[in-house]
């Protein structure tokens, strides 16, 4: 039996963090350490980086997940490994897990087998503390809004219309959808609110695409947290909230440094949600990596579709990002998947429905490649895949006049993505990159979302109510039109329908709501049922989760 | 005009919180580093401790507070810094303050002028993170009675009696009293919940109260969550929480070391509300410093009726620690106020109403000495005070049988806290010390109620309605007879009419409510209105924080 991710993790030697930094050239005191194996990046260090050249920046994104799973975070570590072992000095940028989902299912984020970042534990519960900030500064914004209201309410909230609900770490069905300020004159005006998760908070948002503490005060003070009764916004600064907010973030802003299983560099560094925001780390760890590093392998939410278009739409395009090359990682179980087979079936060789289920990773490949993003495959090998099944894929992306690489970062480390890794060094130094996004700016807010639904998901038109489309036409008008798309729909599935697998094309897209994200700068447009605050299953992990008698974790991974 | 506590601060020269360990022996690796200036000492190390003979054990307490002001936290870390001054090898142990009100008031709690512990912007917002993690872990298990119920409530709650609530850490009233679980059949069954403030949740009290990870998990199970229709208790251990807890507590039971102005070694670690709960920070930072130090200077809540006595019957009680002696803090003006005179009148000399309020003074010193342990009275210096208000409490004290000293910690650091410090050496040194809890643990609740409130209170009788008596036969007779009482009052008088300034005598205390917290292992009596979930004020001091243009904090003190 194969060792467990946390039976791997347990028996590396970890290097301390200060060690990790100088192989980036990172001064010793340049590093706040959280412990001896985890420290964040001081931003008076990184401010005296700007003039640097950057290194080359590399997007590990996927094919639509199914729960066969892709691996996308592993090979993103692997990939990281896999430079630094061909000689070139790179490190990975990594999204932070929230802590909530670990007590619903068991398994962390934080890759997996030989590919990993560490310590493990650490990074899937409190890290370094940046979400409780989040979390703390998004009440914060909360409560002074309902202490406007209860004071007198000068700046008319309507308390029908306050867009802004408040957020917990945690998977607490029991906070969607609650009625606030009960129990008489002493606690206010009642009125419907909810709470979301924290990764679904507009601060991550804000948080993982600001440039800096001044460019995330002046966000924190354009989010628009509510409406009077004649629907004018109000705004975070009408509250003079942002500087506190800023107050409470001001550690949390700068990079946290981890590092792999073998000892290279890892910056793990915000988590937004993929669907109602943009799904990537830190617009800071990605910088401060590319001025440190000659190799940055940074990673996506969900599959390309969403993932990578919002990497290159929303984070590229505003920090003014160049992505030189992309790796699309795919499995032979989930191309099967895609192909028709079910779950249980997932063992059996099965050509024809890899064959059909590459339609999926086609799709996607193209899609990459016409943001003028060179790309290669990685196939995340699995002990059960035949050779004729992943020659299957090699021909197919061939056809698309791209390669694909197997990879066995899983059970091997850095040997298993060797391959890779010289893939990856020799498509970026082709030099035939030349990055765009989709759309531009000026593109109104409607033609975007087409663009996006029939260029990238096959759809062959969007639908809305008219109450939407006059939503849209609204945002237009008020000055929000030159915003980028961020569209929240299902990950499973290229169309609204999580059913339907491979490449469905023809299909219709409806947009059932907008929501404005003013401080993090994107119109979100929803399509299907978005959930922000997960519930606990039947059997949460928690019911198993403790410390053994030498005060180790138990039953979290 | 006096430089601001920000000002004395930021002109410090902090040194490297190793540097601060070494002074009590403790290994560079036995701190874990958050930042260059905080630390954590590691519970291994605490390990090893366990033989080695305690320090001596000073509680710094005061007299009942005023809108003046006592300074009993800066005279804690005066004492301290005295104590090294002449030669002794002190820590002090202080609470660690609450993030939430810093946005309400302006104003942190790590003491003043040249008597402060840094990094105080640090220590007064997220520290190390402790109570975060102690929000999310009462969150935690808010999460998995309603996730409980909602898959099909197995334990038979009774959704009307769930009496553990959710908590932030965060003055926000909309959340004491709301309905959650709204929104349908996917959300839940709805039901009357709310939110407490982090240091309200009872975890808070079992963190600072239990001995080590053990413990705190064996009494994390005990927690009494709520009931079922026929009134059996249902326990935190019922749902198998627990585990998961301790998890996300493991990290933050660790002790904070931190320095004072003076960098002496200061201990900040956890910080229970001082009515509902004992209001005394962490029992493991109090036994690890008495392990490293000769000298121990912690403090209590509020005034000596309630912090002091909830630390000698239920802290010192329950760790079994022995006082060596008491320092009971007073001001000048305090003292008026307690005398009679109203606050725009304090810059007055009044030497009879010094004199009239010298009766609160002495009822404290005396219920302190009432516990077997000596004490010593400090004048906390201002200003304005005369050499003849002084002389009067000098006299006062003397006819007691004890000492008053004139301190000037908070414009001279130890200089002005030489002449203290060399009294309470004197005063240990004695070996008068004789500790003993007011009354035994087999004492039945009701008459530890009233031992309470005759003997240190001067209440002449205690009261309480037929459905308060039968709830406190009710604990007594399922098990719960033999803990300590914790005793909710006003802490603005002896009896529990805030308007009752100086010693009132032969007043009723009525008991109006009782609740267990029974992983804390303490009955709450309840008398008076209580609340767990403060407000914001009209205009909020996070309405002018910020960041100034060097990144520092502007307007939180």
């Amino acid at each position: 039996m194969p060792k467990s991710d946390i039976e791997i993790a347990r028996e590396a030697t970890l290097q301390p963090i200060a060690e990790i930094g100088a192989k980036l050239d990172i001064p010793q005191d340049a590093i706040l350490q959280y412990g001896p194996y985890k420290g964040k990046v001081s931003f008076d260090f990184i401010k005296g980086l700007a003039d640097r050249p950057n290194g080359k920046l590399v997007l590990v994104t996927a094919i639509t997940p199914t729960p066969a799973g892709e691996g996308k975070t592993t090979t993103s570590v692997g990939l990281g490994d896999g430079l630094n072992r061909i000689g070139k000095r790179a490190a990975v940028c990594l999204r932070e897990p929230s802590l909530g989902p670990c007590f619903g299912m068991k398994g962390g984020a934080a890759g997996g087998g030989y590919a990993q970042v560490v310590p493990m534990e650490d990074i899937n519960l409190h890290f370094t503390g940046d979400f409780h900030a989040i979390g703390i500064a998004h009440n914060l914004l909360a409560a002074l809004i309902d202490n406007h209201i209860y004071w007198g309410n000068e700046l008319g909230f309507d308390s029908r219309r306050v867009s802004w609900r408040r957020v917990m770490d945690m998977n607490d069905r029991a906070l969607r959808s609650i009625v606030t300020s009960l129990g008489g004159t002493p606690n206010g005006f009642p009125r419907e609110d909810g709470f979301d998760i924290v990764v679904a908070s507009e601060i991550m948002a804000i948080f993982c695409l600001a440039t800096d503490l001044e460019d995330l005060t002046e966000r924190l003070g354009k989010i628009v947290v509510g409406y009077t009764r004649d629907r004018k916004p109000i705004l975070a600064r009408d509250l003079k909230a942002p500087g506190s907010m800023a107050v409470l973030l001001k550690d949390a802003i700068s990079p946290n440094l981890v590092q792999t299983l073998e000892g290279n560099p890892a910056f793990i560094h915000g988590g937004p949600f993929a669907n109602i925001a943009h799904g990537c780390n830190s617009v800071i760890a990605t910088q401060t990596a590319l001025k440190l590093a000659d190799y940055v392998v940074t990673e996506a939410g969900f599959g390309a579709d969403l993932g990578a278009e919002k990497f290159f739409d929303i984070k590229c395009r505003k920090a003014g990002l160049k992505p030189n090359a992309a790796v699309v990682v795919a499995t032979i179980r989930a191309l099967k998947m895609h192909g028709g087979v079910a779950k249980e079936d997932l063992g059996k060789e099965n050509v024809e429905a890899v064959k059909k289920g590459c339609s999926n990773l086609a799709r996607h490949l193209r899609n990459v490649k016409s943001f003028g993003v060179p790309a290669v495959v990685a196939i995340n090998r699995f002990i059960t895949d035949t050779d004729a099944e992943m020659e299957v894929v090699r021909q197919v992306v061939k056809e698309l006049g791209s390669e694909a690489v197997v990879c066995s970062h899983w059970a091997e480390g850095s040997k298993g993505t060797e391959e890779l890794a010289q893939k990856v060094v020799a498509l970026v130094e082709s030099g035939t990159d030349q990055f765009a996004p989709l759309y531009d700016d000026d593109m109104p807010l409607w033609d975007k979302i087409e663009t996006i639904a029939t260029n990238l998901y096959g759809a062959s038109e969007v639908q809305a109510d008219k109450s939407v489309r006059n939503r849209i036409r609204e945002l237009q008008e008020t000055g929000y039109g030159h915003l980028p798309i961020c569209m929240a729909k299902t990950q499973y599935s290229f169309s609204t329908d999580p059913n339907l697998k491979g490449a469905p094309a023809h299909h219709s897209l409806t947009v059932r709501e907008v929501r404005l994200s003013a401080g993090a700068e994107f119109v979100v447009a929803i399509c299907g049922d978005i959930m922000t605050m997960p519930g606990l299953p039947r059997v949460p992990a928690a019911n198993s989760i403790h410390l053994d008698s030498e005060g180790r974790i138990e039953g979290l991974f």
